[in-house]
């Protein structure tokens, strides 16, 4: 009998192995720095570094480094409209704090991290290290950098 | 001759046309419902239709429905932070207006206007439709909409 050549079946078309492919990429080759201020800041200063760095979410640490908070742009808003003493007023108040934070780490892929974006209804998570502190800020992982990602992808590969 | 059946070379592997399934998809299948405010409004009502209707991105029109602007969270924050007088400031002062204004047709490929959000730094897109009095606004298309359809896409094929 002639031998079957040429082809043999996986179980899997290559449509399936490109979507795996996208499927491991992981946060560590997306991500952006991440923008912290001290947990003591107030939220004038919040906002200033907020419009500094031009970000749209900023991560609250403690005198650790270690993250104890959350400011998107939405709360910096409320804040903004809802009170007269934005120099007084500290982040600590209006933050976003644990255990309502949602975290990724380096290794986790960015398709697992944009669902969670996508769930929780938020633009951006940190990127944390365990530490003897606690959870360390060492990155930030947004719907920018996960559209940034998908748009290479698409792009590399057809031009 | 034995006849050659069974494949020929298209010049495209199958990771290609899945790629290229994904660069047609468009806007119209994607994008959300637009928040609109009236070119008169204050900039403190706006602030209270982005809360209210949760949206990063509101379109301003005309009395005919026509766009003139756009305001994003950033441009609220920036007014709210440095204006005393939220209650009688138009957003008509403050308001991207065009010809600075990005904007989409139903048409598009969502990964076109995905990667223009990128270049643009911006969230959100007017997708608009040419009317006798100038541009209609029918739809708004986010980042957060592109990462959901990848998302469901690449959901949809592994599982």
């Amino acid at each position: 009998a002639r031998p079957r050549v040429g082809y043999y079946f996986t179980g899997k078309t290559n449509d399936t192995q490109i979507l795996e492919k996208i499927k491991k990429l992981s946060v560590e080759d997306f991500q952006s720095i991440p923008v912290v201020v001290d947990r003591n800041s107030s939220v004038y200063d919040a906002v200033c570094a907020m419009f500094l760095e031009d970000v749209g979410t900023l991560f609250v640490v403690d005198q650790n480094s270690v993250l104890v908070g959350v400011l998107s742009r939405k709360d910096l808003l409320r804040a903004s409209i809802g009170s007269k003493d934005l120099q007084t007023l500290p982040v600590d108040i209006i933050m976003t704090r644990m255990p309502n934070i949602t975290i990724c780490y380096k290794e986790d892929s960015i398709f697992e991290v944009a669902k969670s974006l996508i769930e929780k209804q938020i633009d951006a998570v940190p990127v944390v290290r365990e530490s003897p502190n606690g959870l360390e800020v060492v990155g930030r992982f947004t719907k920018t950098n996960f559209t940034r990602a998908l748009v290479d992808i698409v792009q590399n590969k057809l031009y």
